[in-house]
């Protein structure tokens, strides 16, 4: 693999472009940003070494690691640029839609449906950092809807970056990280409003450092320009996610208001189970 | 300061022990836990050095750190033991009972009423470390209701484990936990309730590591038997901050439902702002 071009600078695509770099030699990565700052930036931080919106025809991958509203259109503009020895992947975290969307593309087979689990609370292509994806779990979607030699360019770039790959379809894809991911950042957004709304009229709230709101209310510090198309585009997955948590919330705050200590032990004695699925994951 | 006797030899009133022994020369603690292994465990891990119910005459400090809604009746029960030169200290998470509770006793000036905001998601005596609470906040209410030589013992102690001291008054505190800390562990309780109701009828949903679901979730690992009472106890301003939390759900929900990206994006903005505070803390 000599050439890699990706479109969207930001945490993920920097930081697949700088795992690359260190991992694979003479490796040449272009790029694109359609915001003019992060596009400098990522030059400075030699993130990529050309900047350019088009990927040249011989291109072996294109990373698509924009805002998940932007991959749809993104994706089928890409798939007319690129000649027959280019695969396409995109890291978003909804799936459905686009593999709906390019399923009877004649170019589908040059698209792979990607989802790597890693981030962090910060983005741009400042926040982007070489072992960000360092074995972490990548989720791939449909893989044998995409063309056999063309996804070994991918294989060859997630071995590269230690990715542990998993499969499943889209649908499955989209309804797990609605209730594990994408409601988690909504559990944390929704804590960091109530506590503001609270401190406009009182003061002291602050300097509770050890109370277990920090860890709690970290990805309230994320990106907006991310997580609002997330929302939109995986909307039906995370109504019902939320509804659920909504219905969990006001059937134990009735447990409170009753004062059923007993009933309250019980429920959080049942999810302390939770403990066995974290440990899984070590 | 020669005789401290701890009450409940868990997380918190372990390491008081530990930490205490380890900065504090020639000091003796005694203590008594309600669950037989747990003191047996406190014994064996030296956290005390003899096992009683009741502390000795000339012990200068009597700690109470057992579950909130069992604190009331053990302060009156320890006031009566204790002789005139005896402070007692709880560390419960909620304040107003308590001080309301011993507001007109004949022994009031001997209490100091204090909550240190530290924990783990673990509980009991082996989970208890020595610098558990170095460094950490630890809220005093009422102090002018304090006897002014007494309470010299309980400062000799917070200044030997590095206590940062703040102060407030007991319904502010209550307020402000509840907001900050309380409901934090509630909205995490729910969402591991959440995930692992849809486990039931799902695989794979675990090996998320990287989704942000761990931390967020962290606090559901808890102890029941600490936070069930603490719930009850603090009831009205819990509820107060849960109905705020799920009004707010709600409105997101709503927005979501709408597809109303400009509106998420902005609300989300807004809430970015919980950066500056976190930084405080730091």
């Amino acid at each position: 693999m000599k050439k890699i071009h990706i479109i969207g600078l930001g945490l993920l695509g920097g930081s697949f472009a700088l795992g690359a770099k260190k991992k694979l030699a003479d490796l040449t990565i272009t790029g694109y940003d359609a915001n003019p700052q992060h596009q400098k930036d990522a030059l400075t931080l030699e993130i990529i070494s050309e900047a350019k919106e088009t990927p040249d025809a011989d291109t072996d991958l294109v990373i698509l690691a924009t805002p998940a509203d932007t991959l749809g259109d993104l994706l089928l503009a890409t798939l007319d640029q690129v000649g027959p020895n280019t695969l396409i992947f995109d890291v978003g975290s909804t799936k459905s839609k686009l593999t709906n969307l390019v399923a009877e593309h004649p170019k589908r087979a040059q698209y792979l449906a990607a989802h790597p689990i890693a981030g962090t609370e910060y983005s741009g292509p400042k926040a982007a950092f070489d072992d960000l994806l360092d074995r972490k779990v990548m989720i791939i979607c449909e893989l044998e809807k995409t063309d056999l030699h063309l996804k070994e360019k991918a294989y060859e770039l997630f071995e590269a970056l230690n990715l542990k790959l998993r499969f499943m379809d889209p649908e499955e894809h989209d309804r797990h990280l609605a209730f594990v991911s994408h409601l988690s950042h909504i559990s944390s957004f929704m804590l960091g409003e109530t506590v503001l709304q609270k401190m406009a009229d009182e003061k002291n709230i602050f300097d509770m450092a050890g109370s277990g709101f920090a860890s709690t209310v970290r990805l309230a510090k994320s990106s907006p320009a991310m997580w609002a198309p997330i929302f939109t585009e995986n909307q039906e997955n995370i109504l019902s996610a939320l509804d659920s948590y909504i219905a969990n919330l006001s059937s134990f705050r009735e447990k409170i208001a009753q004062k059923d200590k007993e009933g309250l032990f019980n429920e959080m004695d049942e999810i302390n189970k939770i403990r066995d699925i974290l440990d899984l994951e070590k």
